[in-house]
């Protein structure tokens, strides 16, 4: 039997999703959870895509194979008093034996969150990015609207990845303000290696008047990562929602 | 030459305010950085009081003496320098030599927060009391009325504790809703050991109907720690501010 499991977790004591030797990442953790659970049989875990370290995850989705009969809402309880405190599973659901979370993902949906006014916070160090510098809102928007569409991401891809392909269609980035935080939200049918921060930080270029919206174009067409802005720390990056078909 | 600093901190990293062996803690993190600055000389921080583990501090008051030459608006950028991510420094102030963070303290205000309701949240785990349980918020509020004014607080006191006089005096409680939590906010002349939590921790049973508010008034009188309730966990308790006289 396959489960999918939506799960959450804050990201700042993981060295990010992905098993790495003599790292805490968030799969061990719930490999191990679920070894318990089946009595020291090695369970593994596939999820919708890594994150990388410090990165949250409010829906971040994953499947694994049972052959333990428990009643499907009582999986996330089962899960959650073996997991440590910084995983928490939201929801569990019988699919297909032929469900994959990642390549069935049809959408996801990234947030970027930027603390922009008052003193350094010690409770926000680990959940936004501090970044109190004048930032025109309508410039960063307007950046944003380049992006839209599909095109070679390449500009804004990490060096050390292995995907050849690197055309994605991004539907929507809105940009909003959550109380004193400035909110930079993405939804696309997938994202590179450290896509969304190269792409935050190049907005936060543009916000600053030290490139011109326009210039986007440019950078996209150019498919050259050093054409674009730096990429913004993963502590601030929440990776919001996965979308499958039905 | 004397300096008050206000400091802020996330308590989840300190086993408490105060120093003790082989320990993280506040003041010694504090007393750590203010020796790097005075060339290894030892340098003795004394705050308005402790706090436990797990507790927060948004306006903590501290001071401590100095042969630096340092200008006052600068004391924070050369303190937050050498401090770690989890404290920060908002303020410093020349004083006179004969102030103390401890005993001049005037009042102390504390906040207490409770969420209480949604599943679970990973992003508040350390900074908010997960309690998703019916409460009767008028329950609560006619509770600690009971609690204003001078007392002698034994039956909210742990037992562990040095301190002989026991007699406080609470100026305010307020109950309020921030979100979806609640927030209960004291404001006193002075807390003893946990008393805070030992209150709050009785104010929920009163919100559950455990106890008839009007019983608070005969637990008061009986000066008895067994009559009251939990002591609720420090992670949801900031130390808010603490005034002094001008």
């Amino acid at each position: 039997m396959r489960l999918k499991c939506t799960i959450s977790y804050d990201g700042s004591q993981f060295s990010g999703y992905q098993v790495q030797p003599n790292k805490r990442t968030v799969q061990s953790e719930l490999q191990e959870a679920l070894s318990k659970l089946h009595k020291g049989q090695e369970v593994r875990v596939s999820g919708s895509g890594r994150t990388d370290a410090k990165v949250h995850a409010v829906g971040q989705v994953i499947h694994f194979d049972t052959f333990l009969e428990i009643p499907t809402d009582r999986w996330p309880v089962a899960l959650n008093s073996l997991l440590p405190e910084d995983i928490f599973v939201t929801e569990a659901k019988v699919v297909d034996d032929h469900f994959h979370a990642r390549f069935d993902a049809k959408a996801k949906e990234y947030r970027y969150r930027i603390t922009q006014s008052g003193p350094r916070d010690v409770f926000k160090r680990n959940y936004s990015l501090y970044f109190p510098y004048a930032l025109d809102k309508t410039a960063i928007t307007d950046a944003s609207s380049y992006l839209l569409g599909t095109h070679d991401f390449t500009s804004f891809c990490a060096a050390r990845t292995d995907v050849k392909d690197k055309v994605r269609t991004i539907y929507e980035i809105d940009v909003y303000e959550e109380g004193t935080d400035l909110i930079i939200r993405f939804l696309g049918n997938g994202f590179l290696y450290n896509m969304v921060r190269i792409i935050v930080g190049t907005l936060l270029d543009a916000g600053q008047g030290l490139l011109q919206p326009s210039e986007l174009k440019d950078i996209i067409v150019a498919q050259d990562r050093s054409l674009s802005g730096k990429t913004v720390p993963g502590h601030g990056l929440y990776l919001w929602k996965v979308y499958y078909d039905n």
